[in-house]
């Protein structure tokens, strides 16, 4: 479904700004407060909280993230999932969205309203409250951008540093071939994943892998250190070469590190009781840079998702 | 000066996204923590605060909030500071921003860095931590989208709900021409004013002019009431006809109710003590919506900024 019509009647400028903000609200029904905790006042007002809270944004373009073959609710939910995987990636929950909606006139009404509903949907599913947001007219195009507020779930946020030589190195699920399958926007965000990953002192450090594993994984990589990974350890998506796991992204997994003295058979013992239908992976371990390892996947030679060329 | 450039070169796409974001976070410079409070780590991380918090949204658009006339430092700080103006209108001081970057391929670095040297100095004048952000690339334009979190300056928050009948309409500074005279990215938002408001008992509502004083006031309007302002009363800038007043609209101004009790004499004795370079207009009052009132405004007859047209 295309996100524009040429039909006036259809579109957004037909209906003009103030009936669009109030059919937002409709469309966002109960996940989007009345004011003044959420949308119609200058700002959206939030209780405080004494936990240390987590701050991300990430967008949805029309033609780079999604396009006329994904379904409108599937963009909204998209949105909203590409942030949520990133607070998972810290061991975060949601609390808080806002949006920012930069649209062209001849927007469709229709896709809108799925799409809020999409959004609205996924929301309510992790108890997202959308606070707030601003609807600005563009020369073309359709751009979503949603900033999400979380908070720690527990003592620990767990960052992208604290991996040393030795440790190993984890994934949840299976990678690439993201866009071909429809991963890209039908995936579950890795929260509970997350949660139960920051609790654990064996746990160093996390991220999720959106841009492809293999520029990814150089975010976790300790100084003087390179990942020594076999290719065949890498969990790959049905049909997958080797390159398309390492390198097309939008995997939304979490990749994180086990101390070097953990057992990473008896920590997946426990993964299995906690979490059966979540695949993982250990894909092998920290080394030294300066160690000759043939049989090790060499990183330098696979790119990964780059944004700006 | 042109956001864009066509000689390669020159552009973010000759720089690639790594070093642009290498390059973002020295622009930044200090106000720009290191990760995982800042830039760099999945979110960025926050401390926990037992105030009730502010969050809110808000975009500049190439060719709409901004074009080739405007200083790409004054973009960067008019960004920040209509976000700053929303804060101030409830009676909140900032504590964190993330910002949102969609731009083409062709978008000149020189142009950039201006931008945010232009923000970054904001936010060190009003202590705004840049805590995170996203740069995608889009088919044309330029838009930025800034989220700020803040939170209250004492016990109360100004909401736009609280005004009835007989209270007394105030606003500060002067209104219309702001497009025409800079306004629209000299102004300075009015956080000290906003937080000085929201410890006055006599303050039962406000707002910030965004879209213009026609238009926003309806927003502060008690049911079955309505605005008796005469002409005379509203505070022009100079040269600007009543309509520009009250429909050209980015006056980033305060407009608030003093309830009817007050004596607004008194009030703006008070005023000028603790803000002797801030104007402050009393318009005139809410009455009966059902009251004849010859001398004053229609605002029916007018229209603030109307986006989506």
């Amino acid at each position: 479904m295309s996100p524009f019509s040429r039909n006036h009647a259809e579109t957004v400028a037909a209906l003009g700004e103030e009936k669009l903000l109030t059919a937002i609200q409709r469309w966002l029904g109960p996940v989007s407060p009345r004011r003044p905790f959420g949308i119609g006042d200058d700002c959206a007002v939030l209780a405080g909280t004494p936990r240390r809270q987590l701050l991300t944004v990430d967008p949805v373009v029309y033609g780079r993230h999604f396009d006329d073959a994904v379904p409108a609710r599937a963009v909204g939910a998209k949105l909203l999932k590409r942030n949520l995987s990133d607070l998972a990636a810290m061991g975060g929950r949601p609390t808080a969205a806002v949006l920012a909606l930069s649209l062209d006139a001849r927007t469709s009404l229709r896709w809108l309203e799925e799409f809020y509903r999409g959004l609205a949907a996924t929301a309510r599913k992790h108890r997202v409250a959308i606070v707030g947001g601003d609807v600005v007219q563009a020369e073309s195009g359709l751009a979503a951008t949603l900033t999400l507020l979380g908070e720690a779930t527990g003592p620990r946020i767990l960052t992208r540093r604290g991996a040393r030589i030795g440790d190993h190195i984890c994934v949840t699920g299976t990678l690439g071939g993201s866009l071909q399958s429809g991963h890209h926007y039908r995936f579950t965000p890795r929260l509970a994943e997350g949660a139960w990953l920051a609790r654990r002192r064996e746990v160093r450090a996390m991220m999720d892998v959106s841009d492809g594993l293999a520029k990814d994984l150089h975010a976790l990589t300790p100084p003087a250190a390179r990942p020594s990974i076999p290719a065949a350890a890498v969990p790959r998506r049905r049909g997958c070469p080797i390159e398309a796991a390492l390198t097309d992204g939008e995997d939304y997994e979490l990749l994180f590190v086990l101390g070097r003295e953990t057992d990473p058979k008896i920590f997946a013992r426990k993964w299995r009781q906690a979490f059966p239908r979540t695949p993982l992976t250990c894909l092998g371990r920290f080394v030294p840079a300066t160690r000759a390892d043939p049989d090790a996947l060499d990183f330098q030679r696979y790119h990964g998702y780059e944004h700006l060329r």
